[in-house]
């Protein structure tokens, strides 16, 4: 087992899994095969990508597997991060026909799944073509946010904070009382360690933010010819982040302006699945 | 509180909530607000579409609330099921503003991506133009069946089985061995009271299990001239599931088959999220 | 490892053992083992039926022991869904002599209580001598369905629907405002693929649920010789149910008027345990 | 809201609620009643006992409906302890028909287990018209240990030891290498304020047990005549219980050999259900 | 695998793994690891101690390291409950470094902890001279109660009741409406074969307490001189158990007094962690 | 309610109460309530701390009662992070004496608990005379870091990372194959918007560090004098922590050293309860 930087934690793979089964088996479990696959048939399915794509969740696939019948054995030729193209087969299930029927289904939805957000990753790093970072966002689908974070990695992104403890990322409505100035101030205090972010709609803020000392501002809803200015003015001071409804058609403009990084929510709230297959031989 | 036909079961509810809300508070909560805003600070907050497209998701908004702090108010204009449009308030959150803005983000991601998939449905639907149903899979995201299925019914769509134990649907890997007739004698024997389905990709497997008696015949991957074909073959002896990479560009074209029912894999593997803000006053 | 047609999903079992292991160790584990047994001796125990039953509930002693001590090795020689007599040796567990103890009984009341319903189960089917199927009901005991619905199966009955997802089975109390005739026009439409059953207790019900399409009806307290009556009405155009009250003096009775099947919730709310012991070596 | 001795810790009854329900709702709610009864309808129901017995178990409903719908309202007339008789009528719910119909099975199943339970009790202790104590095992459902105790409670009878944790009870299987008195002397040693018994099948094996110091002796499968004997040789120097396949039948006649009590395995592996309805008005 | 008397349930160990993992792997895992370890690199550690104590928890670093990463060999040396010194290598960890790394801090927080509860519960036991026996309490910290108690089993004390509902233990708020004599009574009514034991303050309520027939006083908050006074004049009629207050100073004076037991919340609520490293070669 | 900066998410308050009250309710509950208080009697309970220091905890007191008995009312009359002295009543609670009496203990565990943390960590923050800010460490308890973190934060102290995934900290470990300077680019890349630091022993490390580029070093088990000549070294590039064994009595002197932070892992492996009691009135 290996504790690669393009997967989850495995005790959140764990959980996870035992969620997904027992939405799918529900109280009966695969009453097809119980019905139409005779008890002790074996068999061997491949898992092979109808797509162009990276890959992602295997071990979500093999720990789906495990839960039910610990003796089908699960063997991968790729591992997470590597890219998939139409026929690729990347994965190997041996064991009984109906073990393996059984979690068909869920290792399928994790794994087109993730590998679905982890290729839509990769387009989004191709089209900023080296010149920025792109991160994922809090946007994450609820209950699976570890896993949709080791995916934007495995598709060549990086990852913004986690959780709302993890940086301090100040908004509009956080600074309507306080202002940019004394809310930096103020967060720099409590929570020394954390980066400290403002989120900014124009360049007046971005130089406060400047003067205030932050680690990143985040442009908004900015055009690219704005953010251009605001790199000019920040001369490196602060990582720039842009984000805002930035697609695969304009990242590549957003990418070439000088930022440090662009955000993407769509990497994990609106990537598609990547069509894979699990094909019996 | 009302038990709508478009709402999943509450107690689904508590517990996914609880998930989301433990990856998005983590050890620390909102370390961002405890900067920045004053502890006793109130606020009120509207729930705004910033698209077009169908409601679904406010019992998990609502809870999401409920959880961090009971005495936030949440009241809803509209419910599950209803139509938005780019503009429209649907609901509003008042209390403690540090609370509303610990809330947002999970209360945001879960109406967000329930709504894309009830949105997605409804365009589904609609180009259906009444011709034929609109069924969802098991093709959902891991841990948030029962969301998406209720997502789905609120955007006009119907619920395919909800798990393996739900019904028997016998494909290609069910086949290999017992063949049509006799899978369908033993599920009859085996699994009284629940549907019978066989997926086809040929017209004789469709006389087959039409001979053997099945519910549904799920037509795989036909064309529509195939599809009418069967229609006419079936003759209303049993009804008549179309899938297979259907997609809104084709499903108009299905949908005049004369098929019952078309199914899409992508209502809740692949829906985007439906913009929508919380925005404060 | 076998996914028999007779047995729970895995993940049932692994979370259900959990509990009743939580219930059973307690904080400190065996004290009496600890006062009472060296700490490194082995023993070799044998599971040994002292009535005449049918066996259920294996899985969930093989997962007990395994959660326990890894190192005990249970082996069967019997599964569950075969016969037992006064006598049958049908397990043995081998290990350490403190890891057996500490299992013992929470497998005995798993296997017992799961024998007891496969057992019941099968007395039933017997005096129905193949004239109509056993069916179990929603009247399981909390937190044990699934366990249940797969004993009933190991002793030759079928199962109901699983949950209020399942299947439409209306009431009396749902049937107050519509009626049969529209509450089931609303529920194939609404529900499609769902079975649709409507509990009657008179002859003109069954008729306007016949004529309504429904797929099965259920008899609700009805004598016999109603049931025959209304078999004739009926003439094949749906499956019937019989249900209210039956017992193991009535079924062969009810058995024998034609009717498909015998509902008994009795199979799951009412079965008393099968001896059974773990007798050392 | 009372901590009456009859009921079980609340967070015990919060948590298996949740499990039955996670069970009866299933993915998509109650589908008959989103079928068949209007929304906005509401319903006023009776709980009645159609049977004789105890009633227990009025925490869970009282849970269940709460969880399901925090609108309705249930009101108890009678507590868990207090007697039933066909056609008493002891709770009422009122609120929303959908939510009513939601939580029915599940808080019957409750309320009919447990009651169940309390009956059976009673009529034991009734049997030994207040010569002996009536004690339960730990031969309990899988679960339900916790609920079915405070069901005993409920009865009239007394709880034995918990868990493995709770007490020392040494059987034949952990006394063949040390033996009663070492065995005791390291169970006083190890375990002090936990009470120490010890499992006798004859009577040189009651003496020795007094001898060590035990507190209790349970004498096991022995016939009145030799409980009657036994009694009379420990004369007072340890409580009695008298344990081993004892029936409403026999219970009386163990009850009138001066053993302090009589424990029953059958009272929580083997109480059928108590018949419980809920009537819509 | 051993089930040792100084050793928690391994249900037990594998829940308080899973919650303390969880915590310290967050959404990411180790980002030190993936930024500064090559993926492939081995490792072998060691456990050592670097102060005097008593070992306890090593089933706890078992589990945290088999959860996540399997392949990680952990072999221990010594067993809970046996001494170590500044320097006493006691257990080795081997496999990818990353997984050693990853698990290294929770492992290090279980078996620091417990050993530091295993250490101070030790010298108390030394302090007592083997005059009485040191009991822990109540007092635990939340969620680890049963790990720390067989910690102060590992250091050779004793446990008193594990939860509320272990024993009957009447203080001050309890006695207030009954007073001792009918609480007492009720005690035994109600709950036999449990501990019915009295909280004094005085002698006369000593003498009450044992004139009702309990099996222990505590004698709370005296100085050794009443003590001694309350023991002779108990006169062996029921256990002593002196509480309140009682340090490493002061036990020893305590336990010369004749008294059974010294009980000393410090064990659990206020023991410092005994410093052990897991050290790389 | 309010979301104070001295009090953990509420999410994770609901999750640590219930395991703490299972623990102590056990099977039955409150035994010694059931037999000594007359059921409807009501009582007034004050919190009044023994000892000084400061509170911490009270959400998991208010919690505690309200899901024994959510009749019983909590209030507060100060809030986390506020000091205490000996006699100090800061809370009140009124309701049934069952119900209290089944809450006292889990709750004055965790408030006694982690008031003690809170205590500890002021004394610490007084010893450093303003002159450098406390942290704390991971070097939690298990299942309690959340709760810990909090305390440190009411008693005047810092949040050192929460989890493995919050920031990069090389220590020796993680240095040996690839060295300061590379890993700590690696960690640039992998890891945007995280802190890096790294555990220096000597000054050369420190100064390759800071050539690094990190955004903290920690000055591990170092002289005082020697942290002197590294903060002068350092200059301002980076942040200074200082940590290893630093007690009470020596955290002035290295406060005064220059560094900005001391992190100290006794606040949460090795604080003392603080005394605190629920006195009936």
């Amino acid at each position: 087992m290996s504790l690669s930087e393009y997967e989850p934690p495995q005790p959140v793979v764990e959980a996870a899994v035992r969620i997904a089964l027992a939405e799918d088996l529900g109280m009966l479990g695969d009453v097809t095969s119980i019905a139409g696959v005779v008890e002790d048939s074996h068999a061997r399915a491949v898992f092979r990508s109808r797509g162009e794509g990276v890959l992602a969740g295997t071990a979500c696939a093999t720990e789906t597997f495990r839960c039910i019948d610990p003796d089908v054995a699960v063997t991968w030729r790729l591992s997470d991060g590597e890219p998939l193209s139409a026929g690729t087969e990347f994965g190997v299930v041996e064991g009984l026909t109906r073990s393996i029927l059984a979690g068909e289904r869920v290792a399928l939805n994790f794994v087109g799944h993730l590998s679905g957000v982890a290729s839509l990753t990769r387009r989004y790093v191709r089209s900023a073509h080296g010149r920025c970072r792109i991160l994922d966002t809090r946007k994450t689908l609820p209950g699976l946010r570890a896993l949709q974070k080791a995916a934007v990695r495995a598709g060549g992104g990086y990852n913004h904070r986690d959780s709302l403890s993890d940086a301090v990322l100040f908004k509009d409505n956080h600074l309507t009382v306080l202002g940019i100035t004394r809310s930096v101030e103020r967060a720099r205090a409590r929570w020394p360690g954390r980066m400290v972010e403002v989120e900014c709609d124009a360049l007046d803020q971005v130089l406060e933010a400047i003067a205030a000392g932050v680690d990143r501002v985040m442009l908004d809803n900015m055009t690219p010819e704005q953010v251009r200015e605001a790199v000019a003015a920040v001369g490196g001071a602060a990582a720039i982040e842009v984000s805002g409804g930035i697609t695969l058609d304009t990242v590549s403009e957003y990418a070439a302006t000088g930022a440090d990084f662009v955000s993407v929510g769509a990497l994990t709230h609106s990537a598609g699945v990547l069509d894979i297959g699990l094909d019996f031989e």
